[in-house]
């Protein structure tokens, strides 16, 4: 069987001072809105190395800086509004995950003004193409620079929803990993975790190929090499490493898309405010576990831990341990959080196919208090 | 440092029927140019699944069949000419090489009539983007369809030009291995090998990323697990395993480049009529030999057979083997062969750099009648 395709249409720049290197990959119209939130983009560092590219290049300069984490579909909407009446024809999202997911949501809507908030999930309303994209990460998590994805949360504060388009990829992604040198070492954790498990429930998928599988194990043992100690500092080697790595993975989810540990940790980063690759990593362990009962399971992670260095009982220990969830919870409480994610389609996205019993198993597992 | 760069704009597809099965790609105008050989095309299958997706869409097609090995400038622009008298609006490469190298050149003369024939190599006189290009290869070689290489045979017969543009990359690639399945054996061979020496060359070259070398490596492997036996006959299966692969070094080599077996082979196919790939792997023994003398090509060939599970030995003294080129020149002819090729700018791309003296000392080894 050919498991060979490929479609990554965004051009990846990486390495240190990398914007100032191709700034004219930057240049994609005439009046661009930065969308990011409250500080990540001056904190970081881009907004220096940004806005004196632009204003050389005579760019005009709107900036949209609403974005909160888990971004709203409503503040992307607005985005989409602003960006429209003030003509800008370019967008560049700045931050970590969700500045970038909602670059992509707001470069739709302002193509778009005549759609409606919810019109964004439905491909025949989106009539005219989105505004090109920039992504310019500040983190090396999500990886959502080197795929089409945008995870938009409702208006309910509660659901989360996948928009995702052809032209929903970034033109270009300049990854920097100096604008991750302020984030606080379990901040940075938090992302690698992430990025992780991207790579390890991608690696996984029924849905991987030859391309995914690269990137995913090319991920995969980077960041395990990086934090399998818990650095106590993460070097610039460290962070190239890291943004590298996140970045591969986001291409990998970009042809799998993820498995259950990421609904499964959804709950606690939605109710509990738990980080989202902590979250994750929480249930990458029991992922790993019950995967191994299965044939194909047991067999590709021979191979990942192999690859990894590894030991499968270290990494099943490990992964958990560094997410640093230590939450309790009661039936009811337990009993809201699998209601609110067991219908996704994640679940049936790996080997082994986790039922709802065995996710109020899971839950109970690490949070009822005995 | 940071190695991970990415840029690669062809959407790749690939498997048994792909090109029926994704007839939606392939409609990226309303009348259609097909570049091809006098046979390749017809033989190959590729014209009895095309036309009817083509007619069904309404699509006019020309057919443009004058396309030699060694494609000939003078060709690509009366093919040029053509499309652009006639409304051609997308270009579609069928064949090895040569016909997709020349749908590159022929779908920037099409947009570009204005152009003389040598203008093809001043970006400054392509004034319009090219138009789209389609690639469909039936061969498992070049990788052509992966980069945006175009080499170009000149007016005088013996020097070649490469063409490479933004726009010269493919939109979209058809991997359908059931078109190289009436190619003979020696041909699947010299083509399997052509993949090779660019998944070589391009692993030790110093320009490689991340990236070029995860594609070169996969890339190897596949091939040498197919070719290291010489096998009799090769299976769809085999098939399907060369086409991922030459694809893969294609991409590989668009990040790095090749190194010296390319210009060292090229005279030999040149002006004595070797395959392209048989003349590449004569020189792939030596290329080791050499680099295996850098430190840095040690370590990296370590891990290289490492990798394909091959003793370096063997795989030295396999490569020119499989080639089976047997030719014996004068001094006068080594004189000729070695002058024409001597100027390449591929020397300086591995650890190990060739000399001019080293040049005639290998074309004597491999040539001088004793």
């Amino acid at each position: 069987m050919m498991n060979f395709q490929l479609y990554i249409p965004t051009r990846i720049v990486g390495g240190e001072y990398c914007l100032r290197d191709h700034a004219d990959l930057l240049c994609l119209g005439k009046h661009a809105m930065l969308v990011t939130g409250k500080n990540s983009a001056r904190k970081s560092g881009v907004l220096d190395d940004l806005i004196p590219q632009l204003t050389a290049a005579g760019i005009y300069v709107t900036v949209f800086d609403k974005i909160t984490e888990n971004p709203l579909l409503e503040t992307c909407y607005e985005g989409g509004q602003t960006a429209a009446r003030c003509g800008v024809d370019f967008v560049i999202g700045i931050g970590g995950g969700s500045p970038i997911d909602a670059a992509k949501a707001i470069a739709a809507f302002a193509a778009n003004p005549q759609m409606q908030m919810q019109d964004l999930f439905e491909a025949e309303k989106r009539i005219h193409p989105s505004l090109p994209i920039v992504a310019i990460p500040t983190t090396a998590g999500t990886g959502t620079e080197a795929n089409p994805y945008s995870i938009m949360t409702l208006p309910d504060r509660e659901r989360k929803k996948t928009y995702s388009a052809p032209d929903s990829w970034a033109r270009v992604a300049f990854l920097d990993p100096r604008y991750t040198a302020t984030l606080s070492v379990p901040y940075t954790l938090s992302t690698a975790l992430d990025a992780f498990a991207h790579a390890l429930e991608s690696y996984l998928s029924p849905k991987s190929t030859d391309i995914s599988e690269m990137m995913a194990l090319y991920a995969a043992r980077k960041i395990w090499n990086v934090i399998g100690d818990a650095p106590a500092v993460y070097t610039m080697e460290m962070r190239h490493e890291l943004m590298a790595a996140a970045c591969a993975a986001g291409i990998a989810i970009s042809i799998t898309g993820t498995g259950f540990p990421h609904p499964m940790g959804y709950s606690i980063t939605m109710l509990d405010g738990v980080p989202h690759g902590a979250a994750c990593a929480l249930f990458d362990g029991d992922y790993l576990e019950v995967n191994e009962r299965t044939e194909i399971g047991r067999e590709k992670l021979d191979r990942f831990y192999a690859y990894l260095g590894v030991d499968g009982k270290v990494l099943k220990e490990a992964l958990p341990r560094l997410s640093g969830v230590k939450l309790r919870f009661t039936e009811e409480e337990i009993d809201r959080r699998v209601k609110l994610i067991s219908g996704a389609k994640n679940y049936v996205n790996s080997p082994y196919v986790l039922s709802v019993d065995e996710m109020y198993e899971l839950y109970r597992k690490h949070f009822f208090e005995k």
